[in-house]
């Protein structure tokens, strides 16, 4: 079997005046981008700008939908019903969707963020209001969810194509969910051991949780920030590890079916 | 040559616990339904619930994108740029066709809302801004424009199908333009006096001015309102005029080709 | 001792060109108005018309601050931070204190709206945070209560006046809460009974929950809703009810002391 | 006569995740602040601190307010009529009134933001409403407006105190307008002169206009700029060319009476 791996990046969520993230540094190393919808950040200019650039640099772009919270930067949860949220989405993926038309490249791929992206991936219901969302607008986009999550559940029953994101920098608990940023290590910052740990998650399909528990992962896409230059730094480091070790990193597109 | 005439009606312009119009009466009797997208009013809720309901009636769809201005009803001219413009029109009509799409309608039409309209009918930059957007989003899209505006004249540089609406209850000037609603005279509140003036818009192509001039006029579509209950009233005054004067009253989609 | 109670209703919803609430109606018959603050309902012009409307009738203003969710009319539990919320109230109330001054009346008090009135009632934290927003405000203030609840708590912990309220058209649980709308008889549709509990709760202090309990019950002020032409008979009838009664119906400023 | 100048500068348009400007810095050389209201930037949370932040360096505080434009950062021109705008401002002041109060402090002027400053400075009837809306909610406040606009007049007829700001690196018309930003000179960036022209600007009364035309001018505060590290350093050179110059550099406050 290839070797394959996508990395996916946040992206386009300057607001008006306001800029956020390196994009056009990010952008050269990431393989799909997530593009903010204007509810959490990003506008009609933003989305624009952002979708030329990831096409200029041959990056896929997917929709990067969000609870209306541009205030709380979409990291809020919301008492939004199923419904409501299935129409939130459909409107930022159309939205997104057009920007992609009026360039000409197709839409890959939707990526809830923040708070509905955390609440999707325990609550069942949510989870599928959002895969019926993205299936009723686009049966051939991927659903980029996180693995073992409802969202990947969901996707499966409503028989849409889905990807699973793990973190590069993050360290796990031994049931497979993230340890709390709250804990000493939640987060590593050493770009060698970031490197050697999406390599094995990638080539052995595994991370060792943080307290030596091997864990089974099935690793389609990495997700990396770019809002810091530390950030790019890193971005660069996991992708020269993965092209050092033979992995080929390519749009989840191109190997997702 | 046969005799055909669009009627076209705002609608889905009410707004989270707020009502406006009584779009399930006027849906009966018109044949395309400018659709709100959340910038001047309508929500992703009222979307979804607008083109169900346009859908079961057989009404054909088109999106109402207008200035960001909920408060003001998107009836106060803003300086946007024609770029910016241009990109507040893609973003509406993505976040409307993603809800056509999800109800496995095809979007028919673009009409402008409010201000911009207004704006756009007399500055030839913005209206081609306003062409551009609805092309690249999807070329087959007929933009509903003033008849002998700067937009018609855009849609036809860019290459853009255009109809071209009158108003049913509006006195026009000797020059063609409407008489302004602070005159005496400018709405026409006569049911019979609409129908027969219809009727004339269409079957003659021709309008008489408020000083007796006959203008020539190209009437593909009707605009018509539906948020009082006089206003229904006259929709439906309209429609039987038209019909009883044999002309076939359908969505423009099926003859602006 | 005098039986004095006051009649709080929600005014000022309307937004722009929507209109919400039959406020020149409501405003004749209560003695203070909870005036929306723009983040769940309302506007600056409609701040403006409705303090002037309430000065003009000699009806008491307060402010009605919420949650910022105009879409879901402040319905929606957000998880915003007691600090965020504090500084959420602090700015309503402000901005509503300033349209007081410029029509030369005082603030009264102070009712959150909808669902960050809910959630103060049962989180002390959130309950502590508004009460100290008002106190920095104007510590004359009056923080407007549901009976019993961690806002009333939280009121007297910070040195705040604080009046209680009671709903005359829904019954109640045993144990002091309000019967779930959900349930049968959750509202209570006869005037005739309405206005009999309404004095019960008044004179003799009490309320007959759902089960039979007899329920002892601080009665500051009546919540009454304006927003159809049978809330507005009921209004009516509540206040005659009270007058009948010798009860003296007046704004709360006039006894909470 | 007492050479007194106040440094004003604007400040707390920061939004949510989103960080603009060196307040920190900025707010250390200057003696008034200019604290956005939401509108076109700013959100509570990011007023409190500002606030507080003024408080704690002993500068100033005075409502920044907009048009109601987050996405054009208040920079775009909107039809709006007086009344509107009146009640915006009025909304605003209150809002940041209230925080004032929260904190302590009292706030001691009003500057209009971008688009509604620039549009007032030459529109009586706009300029007015905003001389109203200021006195109405607090007569004592200041009015800052640009020198010689109808700003000036309009708080002169309401009785309200004013002052004059003069813009320190920019270069002026023979007539006392700004040198557009397009034409090559309109921003001095030379510290040393700068420092110069601000001197001559309070002490002798006067600028030197682009053509050599000596222009008399009150200079009561100095606009400086917070959101480049250079731009701090030309804060610092100002205020020393100032107290070198023997100018006393304080709020306007105490000397605006």
């Amino acid at each position: 079997m290839e070797r394959r791996v996508d990395l996916n990046c946040d992206m386009g969520e300057s607001f008006g005046m306001y800029k956020l993230g390196l994009d056009e540094e990010a952008v050269k190393y990431i393989t799909s981008a997530n593009i903010a919808c204007g509810f959490h950040a990003g506008d009609a200019q933003v989305m624009d700008k952002t979708v030329s650039l990831a096409k200029t640099q041959g990056v896929a772009v997917g929709a990067h939908p969000s609870y209306p919270d541009l205030q709380g930067f979409g990291r809020r949860k919301m008492d939004a019903t199923p419904q409501e949220v299935k129409n939130y989405m459909i409107y930022q993926i159309g939205a997104l969707q057009a920007f992609a038309k009026s360039h000409g490249v197709k839409l890959q791929h939707v990526k809830p963020h923040g708070a509905v992206y955390n609440t999707a991936a325990v609550d069942h219901q949510l989870a599928r209001a959002i895969a019926e969302a993205i299936y009723q607008v686009d049966k051939d986009l991927i659903f980029l969810t996180l693995a073992g999550s409802e969202m990947e559940k969901a996707a499966a029953e409503v028989g849409l194509k889905s990807a699973c994101e793990v973190f590069a920098d993050r360290n796990y608990n031994s049931n497979g969910t993230l340890l709390s940023r709250k804990k000493p290590g939640a987060v590593i910052t050493d770009s060698e051991e970031v490197g050697k740990r999406v390599v094995d998650m990638v080539v052995k399909g595994q991370i060792i949780a943080c307290d030596g528990t091997v864990l089974p992962v099935k690793a389609d896409s990495i997700c990396v920030h770019g809002d810091t230059p530390g950030a790019i730094e890193h971005i660069k480091h996991i992708r020269q590890a993965l092209e050092n070790a033979n992995v080929n990193v390519t749009s989840m597109g191109n190997f997702i079916k």
